[in-house]
């Protein structure tokens, strides 16, 4: 029964945000072990390339033997199998997010059936981040010390060339 | 760790559907054990009171040494930290679900910090599924095989003084 | 394949407003003929008596042979059947009317799989309208012209003896 | 021009929240002068008596020249062009808040145009916050420190016989 | 009055899926004659060229002198008319289609008075599923049998060079 | 206390629709100043170049010494502190368009705390607008009077080379 305990994390992480890093900590409250997993597919349109997303989802998680950082090829229900997991462990901020959650969680339960999603509402402070609207701050020159942790921060500012 | 496995399923279970079945099984799929508690608050416009509740939820679940079946009164949160939990598991169906239960879980969580509500997906063909639609066609004496198992139809069918 | 032109336009008309008029009045350049049919279940929590809604609807509708009013009871769709007709007529104003109205066809499509319902979103000046709304207005004695047709307004003022 | 710049903030404020006060304080950063209307229409199903909230709202706002609390009754409308307004403030939560209010601005605008709805947002910290929500928590003697202000904590806590 | 009872499917069917292949023949119940309307429009970002389409759609629904598949260029409303129809059908699944085709339905309603979109909610095993979705599963060589029939399946497999 | 009285309206305004200058003639009921802000961000996807869309709102506005037609670069909260103002002005329309509002509402109080953002429901024959569907409908060569003044249409028939 011990791999039920063991919950996959998917996600782009273009970068990772507090708002991930959440989940991560209350998910270890739950699960015996979190694998964090990028999706490699999503590279194309992506800010950092995964080598650089694993970099920093590493920095910012330091060392704990119960995350494990890990990168992800085609459907993601058999990357779970794969791990002798069976749960996908995902983050709910807003109506938009739950149809489209909804949406791809019915899909994957209908692919692999047991394989099952579990939700958390993101902590009321993140509910209004998301990976995207911090990489517009960044490239704005805004501030984002406290949307994503200081080895993030420093990544975007290199990315954009923002000196402050 | 090992009360992190616990869930604490709450509702009103009035009655018990088919849709409340399909996450207790999906559930232990996921938990070691799942403790579906019904809530006393909310017997006053109850068709059914606590007692037959329970029965139903009973006679539905069968017999499952992984399934505790029991009341709560007072601040849910505080009833999954006296059995020893921390995961309050929760169903959802629809946008309007979604809202009220964030609200609901984040209220929970400035409340009592420790405890984490985790939401599961109702499957596909359950979606449209209420305790109190079931109430409504049973009411007006529609078929309600396909909503409930048998011994909340009988007791639906009793309390309506249908026969057919 | 006559049958499959009649539509049923079912609700509690509480009173009928001029959203409801449009509704019945655009279903006319699709189907051959509609049927307005009042629910007498939900008579107990409504302002006007079924009678008097019948009434006013009539008044509004005027002499129109593919127009017929009647109100039924029990399940809707077996209503529909024994009316030989295949499809209820709803209209759709916002996202919450949505996710009712859908648990309703969902419903109704399990319980009786022949009758299909069909949608119209209703015209963009009546979109915000109401039948609880409009009785709200009424009762704090504001001006009503614009929602509901002459007839209903002097039942309303009745209702509430307003007197303007 | 002046009176553009005065608010009416309405509602049953059953009881005030520091969600509330949240819109209260920064409304005051754009309007001259903020009403908080206490709208007697909807005391009937109240927890607090009318006098009893207007109580609790002078305590929570202290002395203030810019804020007058104040009772309403009929025509919202009507109230805010009487005090010589033309802005009605609302917060906005969640999407069925969204929708709620979208339908009433859109009738209060079509029954006096010259009267306009401007909303906030509520701040990140009070996003889940209620006036029924405080009051079940405090009904099952639950914390309720950060949700509302001390008097309106004695208040809740004398209503439900608390003692803690 | 022939006209109402002949029903205009637009889309871009990048592929058809059982979802579309529903809403066809549950539509077929209630309307004489259907025409399944491919967008030439939106021909640059699809997956499969417009002959293509027409080919599956073809194949899928095999002979049925009730329904017509056709393509169009322009207004969706001017092509309705022109085909001497009066009524656009659209399915629905979730409130995010629903904003959408609310927009796209009142402004055809705007542009052409005469033409009326009516709607029917997907069914229930199809609530979830979309073209892209199937698109993005056969992508990542996943199992499509359930989502749509034998000759869309091959298609995409040749598409996306799968071979299992 | 003269700055709270001036509102920041910004958008892209690709082009200028009568729905946006809805919200500027309401908002001019509430603000002594409006200064209406496309943003130079979003110009790459855009139809019409900045300059292009300065020229159609100035036109479509006319002569008001109360409206100020700017643009800007970078955070938009820093440009609105830069004017000396505190209050950004957004129209809404739709629960999508909310909840994307939402997020950036929060993200700009996050960012700078002394700027606040208030919201205006669009009026109801608006409320299906925006500007990406006029640019598909004058795309299609469809009527577009009833959706933006003379000198956009103009422009618009210019961009795709219409003439009727």
């Amino acid at each position: 029964m011990d791999n039920n305990h063991i919950a996959v994390y998917p996600g782009s992480f273009d970068p990772i945000t507090y708002g991930h890093l959440d989940i991560i900590q209350r998910g270890l409250g739950v699960f015996d072990q979190i694998i964090v997993a990028v999706a490699r597919n999503s590279e194309k349109k992506s800010l950092f390339t995964v080598k650089e997303r694993l970099d920093m989802i590493r920095k910012a998680l330091g060392d704990n033997p119960r995350v494990k950082v890990d990168t992800f090829e085609g459907l993601l229900v058999d990357y779970v199998i794969n791990q002798g997991a069976r749960v996908i462990l995902r983050g709910l901020r807003a109506v938009s997010d739950f149809e489209y959650e909804f949406q791809i969680a019915q899909m994957n339960h209908t692919v692999r059936e047991q394989v099952e999603t579990l939700f958390m509402m993101t902590s009321v402070p993140f509910g209004y981040l998301s990976s995207s609207i911090v990489k517009e701050v960044a490239h704005l020159n805004g501030p984002i010390d406290s949307f994503v942790p200081p080895p993030v921060k420093r990544a975007l500012e290199e990315k954009f060339g923002n000196s402050r």
